[in-house]
């Protein structure tokens, strides 16, 4: 590092806190962009302000976009009492590439004791206000809870799923069962003991 | 993609022509710049504005530095009369942590036929015309050919070698044999049958 002109040791430093880029990408990234044209340059720092400037988070759903409230919360022909939530903006892009035809509600993170995050920390509130809203218009409220299957996410599950029943609407989990072109011999059983448990009739 | 804002969009498209960084990571990147504070913002862009600002080529050895000459090229204590001949600034700096006591030239790129990078496209002539003007002050003058042991590193050494050697200097290349640490049993036979042939006296 200390052989590195110090224009570029700052920039690595910087580089090097991108999500999944170590010490040695972040200096091939800082050398590649130190031998780009200028005019490439200017063209990344622009599109860095102007996302910084564009982007805002939706006051409803919590999602990221350039409409506040965003393009999915502002789409009349979108279920608003069928709510799909999900711990962050990445999970929210899968289920929208199925074709999913409700809202969202971004929690932006998971209940994680420690890593001291309580449902404090996450956008729960505001799911609560939400749905009281939502109640006064609709009778049926559908809530998907679409955490991962992972220890935090099942735990924000659990604690949304009790959180939530007082409210008397109906609480839905993502099924659990053999991915798409799996093989049985190599699905774990744990997977397999879920799949035979949510078998389902063929009509 | 589509389902991203038309900023994140942009920034992913530039992010994702990074060395090493392919759609999903500069997604990931692109969102995590999204949610970071204004200020962290700035220092990025303006690391590089900076960088691409203060970045030089040498004159003489064509390493990235903010100086021209280099560092290297205008460190009195350095050896002129000894230059190490690599590709690139990335070879150049693991060299330098060697404490290697000479000088430097990069040739940005290796000769490649069937990439289309013949001599004439690398610093080659710049290093003879060097070596040229070393002569009229030194008697001794040492080039050590530090390119990759690949087929396209060999072949521009081998094309280096036969021009370098009408000008009477001593050629030398890097030493093959087995890394520190190898285990024998392990170590490739080109390599253990290289590190025979180069085996030393026990003094």
């Amino acid at each position: 590092m200390n052989a590195l002109p110090l224009s570029i040791q700052n920039l690595v430093k910087l580089i090097s806190q991108f999500p999944g880029i170590g010490q040695k990408s972040a200096v091939r990234i800082a050398i590649w962009l130190a031998l780009r044209p200028k005019k490439e340059i200017k063209k990344l720092v622009d599109a860095i302000i102007d996302l910084k400037k564009k982007l805002k988070i939706c006051p409803i759903c919590f999602n990221l976009d350039e409409k506040a409230p965003c393009r999915i919360c502002s789409d009349l022909s979108r279920k608003k009492n069928l709510i799909c939530v999900v711990e962050d903006f990445f999970d929210l892009i899968s289920v929208e590439k199925t074709g999913f035809k409700g809202t969202y509600h971004i929690l932006w993170g998971l209940i994680n004791p420690t890593q001291g995050i309580g449902p404090k920390e996450l956008k729960i509130k505001e799911l609560i206000d939400r749905i009281k809203t939502l109640k006064k218009k609709y009778k049926n409220i559908e809530v998907i809870l679409a955490t991962n299957p992972t220890v935090e996410g099942e735990a924000t599950a659990i604690y949304l799923q009790k959180t939530l029943t007082p409210f008397k609407i109906r609480i839905t989990k993502l099924a659990k069962g053999i991915p798409e072109g799996a093989d049985l011999e190599y699905t774990d059983e744990i997977t397999l003991k879920k799949a035979i448990e949510g078998r389902r009739e063929l009509k």
